[in-house]
């Protein structure tokens, strides 16, 4: 009887665990959305992947001297994440479209909070604040969608960028060309992104723009990236094949590797 | 009644649990201070930060020369940790004012185990094994000061560094000028950091010293860091003013980011 | 009365967390030994440290370019781990001795999952891919042993590494000379190895190969690495006794630092 009272004590543990972080993950999707402001004018929003979004409306001439940054932009946008560069350089791409700003700096940290790959900062240069601004909301409110081909488990992550008319942000970061579709392919831990950047060149006709590896061309990551351009039918498929190759050897070493939000490749 | 029995249970392990957990902070505390000594002549103490002192009075001749060592120093003093930087040099300043010692080194690895900082390596050369130890006794007792000003969470962290008196650990590492007062601000992820130098410069009349950031000045650490000396008074009010953003912001990303340990500033 | 069952169901709670980690443990153990093929032809296995072992049998002649691959080899074998790379090019030295290949690259990223050493990525040519295939399964195989003097706790780790003839893989690492007796000898925090380096040149007759440290030799990683070659007793004095001092200060850090696997020097 007293076994079956602590079976029951058990459960019960259990389910209030579980209700528990059932309610801490919804809450924390939540902040991400509708996070208090934090009373500050230069605060624009946050996203995930520890993704903060600001904007400085005069930057102060002595720092905006240190920063190099263009005598043009009075304002910038301030785009950061601990988590992900791929994703933050692709919407940074979707809000250099929309908006009349440009990419003044892509700079990627070797973080992730630990993991294998980048963070990111990322600075658009504007006249106006009120555009430097909207390239913010633009590009906090794409990071939902870029973040889809990211698959992670305890091993490592594999990471998939397709767009069909790459920008400036996608110019600046990889010197790919304008207007033509683009992919990215990532594999972490390295050797994992060595087969899938040999599976993307294989499978369709595509022209290479960059390979890096943790020597060189990334910032020591554990990672092999390629980059790659050409017919917009060819690089979708390309990156879906390494995509595929990708996820099957990170689920062969630590399970499942789900993507992080929904996969729009 | 089995349902007040199991909120009854549920209650008792909570609070047993955090009894652990007390217990178990404390116990590691106490640890830090009076850490059982390995037996090593060489072992002079550790301190927060998972650091470690340790001196060697004549360095090995081949050795000395593949450290590309001053050759006026037979003896060196070696202060590293796992988290920090700029505490570390705060405490490595006050221990060169207060010995016989020089910096031959200072070295900033991308650690903090995991986070999105550095760890240090850091190296003082005396001609008296006595002055080597004296001086990493004094830094490992600065430090729990010196980390006052670190606030820090799950999605980062910042920094704030102030001295009347700038020394020769802090020219070494940073080129400011001696004898003047100086401040160190850092912002993590790096976007933070951006914004709390802006602040900084605007707030007071200082000049800016050095400007870092992932791709440059770091070892691609995901923080933009600057440096600023000055007059004391607008020094000092430069660095509260970028802490009081800094902080604001850590806090709307992840909640509460306290303090280390006792801020001094 | 009340109080008695608690205990008995704190004590029940903690027996069966206890079992279900032993089985996690276990299993993830046996996950190691025998994880299930992705079936894909490239793949060859995996082994500790999240390492993957992976051949392509011709190499995209574009990516071929792009990895600056030497146009002899066709085909490539791919090791790659997140934690560890002494163990990994100790492991890739046995495999090239072993087969008809040759070591084309080594890069060390910063990683080890958040710890303060680095990942890898090995990179084996051969001119017909049952050659690379077989080199990754003997460097997979050697992995277990090579792991055996890398001690770890949650301050840090320290790594030795011995052989008593270097071939191909620690040449092209380390520039050590063919056939003679090697050693490495790793301490992080680089505090720490900053003492065994010293330790290990005073205790025997040996020859400095290389010095590396977070701000040089290294990919900012928290370690001081010396490598040293010689007479093979003394080489291996020298590791030995490095051993015994970084083992103590590590444990003065941080309680209990074992092998990860067993010890082979």
């Amino acid at each position: 009887m007293q076994e079956q009272l602590i079976d029951k004590v058990m459960e019960e543990i259990k389910r209030r665990m579980e209700t528990a972080q059932t309610k801490a993950a919804a809450g924390s999707e939540q902040a991400a959305c509708i996070s208090p402001t934090p009373g500050i004018t230069e605060f624009v929003g946050t996203a995930m992947g520890d993704t903060i979004g600001l904007v400085i409306a005069n930057v102060d001439p002595i720092l905006h001297e240190k920063m190099k940054l263009d005598p043009r932009f009075r304002s910038i946008g301030i785009l950061g994440g601990r988590t992900g560069a791929g994703p933050h350089i692709m919407a940074a791409d979707e809000a250099v479209k929309a908006t009349n700003t440009e990419i003044v700096a892509i700079e990627l940290a070797r973080d992730t909070k630990g993991g294998a790959g980048h963070g990111c900062l990322i600075l658009f240069g504007a006249e106006e604040v009120s555009d430097a601004r909207r390239a913010i909301e633009v590009a906090l409110k794409e990071l939902n969608r870029t973040f889809g081909d990211v698959y992670a488990n305890d091993a490592g992550h594999i990471e998939l960028q397709y767009t069909a008319r790459a920008s400036y942000a996608i110019n600046k970061a990889f010197g790919a060309p304008l207007g033509k579709a683009f992919g990215i392919v990532v594999g972490a831990p390295a050797a994992i992104g060595v087969l899938m950047a040999d599976t993307a060149v294989k499978t369709a006709n595509v022209e290479v723009v960059t390979y890096a590896s943790p020597a060189g061309g990334t910032s020591f990551t554990n990672e092999v990236i390629i980059t790659i351009t050409g017919d917009s039918g060819a690089v979708r498929q390309a990156v879906i094949a390494a995509r595929e190759v990708g996820r099957k050897l990170l689920e062969t070493m630590a399970g499942p590797a789900p993507s992080l939000t929904t996969p729009y490749i």
